[in-house]
């Protein structure tokens, strides 16, 4: 009776969407559209901008809503998310309820792509009527950034290793691979490897107006993009960054 | 004078087109639309619904060209390589200078993302006269296989690593990762390794009418998945597949 659909919708260019994203959000009668804590306004201000673009019924209802907060007392990280994740789907069940009731299509716009370091499947899974769950795929912030440099992602027949600034910190240089896609990371953890022979291809606001790229050998651009990461988070208030990491390139 | 745009039309399904890649098809004077070997008239079939289908400027011309077939008799395999990035260049230029001259906007349709497993951004930097190089980003087969299924690609804060068949075959399972996505799997290599705790998300054709999607514990699903791929590629004379495995999901 209910069909949720989990839409990406790029990671910061409206021109990121997909014919299928816009015909879906058009389908559907309820969108929802969460308010993220923390200086990320531009976000849900970029989900507002996105539907106001796209939306030509106007049998579609657009519902905000305000996240629940993480328990950031929970010692148990696992635990934590966990119990977050229940809050979370509790405020859309709630709003799903209050806006549509127990019969329609309802639209979630996911920032880059819904399968990629996003818990939306996670959390619509819990969901209390348990909806249809269908996923349209977007544009993912590696993407954005290999096409920002004009960067091959991977080498001819190898490997890459999609990982996080935390995992970099902690593990160092993966085994196995020349070419790792770092996100996630709150600081800068390439500054923790032994930058001989790594090249480094940096993006920031990826697809925005802001957008910022860097690119060189690490011992000589990981500097100036530390200096760039600084400046620029403390003109915005906060940032989105990624990177790729090449041995030997 | 020259701008080349490589442009990601997502891999099978039309409707993954973004408003970016319509935008810059309809904005080249030359759109150049490789005929490649084997029975994959099907591809360049696409390629050519998608022209008629979006192209809404008349000025814009369209070019199909034979690509030059890779040397097999070449033992040494990155020569190989070499040698052909080399010759589909020639093609590439020439093809440009007959239909374009010097000065104007080209574009090419990549299957997917032209970061991924493509070879269309090395050969572009070998043209002969060098074009400004631009990309668009595409959706990934990777994306529509996580879609197909609506599967989470990582897990919460971990990483995954991206792969071909051939080195699943040589390497095993990778060290470090619980998630790997598997391309360019010319058979079934996931029957090399111990099914033991494994699961297996396949996706072949995906985004095409003929979509076929299987999972489950590879202990169970992978003999299904090698006799529907089988058949499959006996009724079509071709197969594009990939493949997520996790250990323990
Ligand atoms: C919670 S994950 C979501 C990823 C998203 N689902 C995707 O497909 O890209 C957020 C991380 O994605 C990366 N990211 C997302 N948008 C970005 C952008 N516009 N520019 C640079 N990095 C971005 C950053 O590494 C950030 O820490
Ligand atoms: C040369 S690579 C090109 C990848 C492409 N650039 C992308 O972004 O997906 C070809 C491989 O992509 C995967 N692939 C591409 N299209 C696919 C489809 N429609 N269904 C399943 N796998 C596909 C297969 O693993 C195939 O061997």
């Amino acid at each position: 009776m209910l069909t949720l659909s989990l839409i990406g919708i790029g990671c910061g260019d409206p021109a990121q969407l997909t014919r299928a994203a816009i015909g879906t959000i058009n389908a559907a009668d309820l969108v929802l559209i969460p308010r993220k804590g923390i200086a990320k306004s531009d976000l849900a201000d970029l989900r507002r901008t996105i539907c106001a673009d796209v939306l030509t019924s106007d049998k579609t209802r657009i519902a905000e809503f305000d996240l629940p907060v993480r328990d950031a007392a929970e010692a148990d990280y696992r635990k934590g998310v966990d119990d977050w994740h229940d809050a979370v789907a509790a405020t859309w069940s709630q709003t799903i309820a209050d806006h549509l009731g127990s019969d329609g299509r309802i639209a979630l716009l996911i920032w880059g792509d819904p399968s990629l370091y996003d818990s939306s499947l996670r959390i619509a899974r819990r969901l209390d009527p348990l909806p249809d769950i269908e996923v349209v795929p977007g544009i993912t912030s590696i993407q954005a950034l290999c096409a920002a440099h004009a960067l091959p992602l991977n080498d001819i027949g190898e490997p890459f290793l999609v990982t996080t600034g935390r995992r970099l910190l902690e593990g160092g240089w993966p085994q196995g691979v020349d070419t790792v896609v770092v996100m996630l990371d709150g600081g800068t953890a390439f500054q923790s490897l032994d930058p001989e022979g790594l090249h480094i291809w940096w993006g920031a606001y990826l697809g925005m107006p802001d957008q910022i790229i860097m690119s060189g050998a690490l011992a000589e651009a990981g500097a100036r993009i530390v200096a760039a990461r600084q400046d620029a988070r403390a003109r915005h208030g906060w940032i989105m960054d990624s990177y790729i990491l090449k041995r030997r390139p």
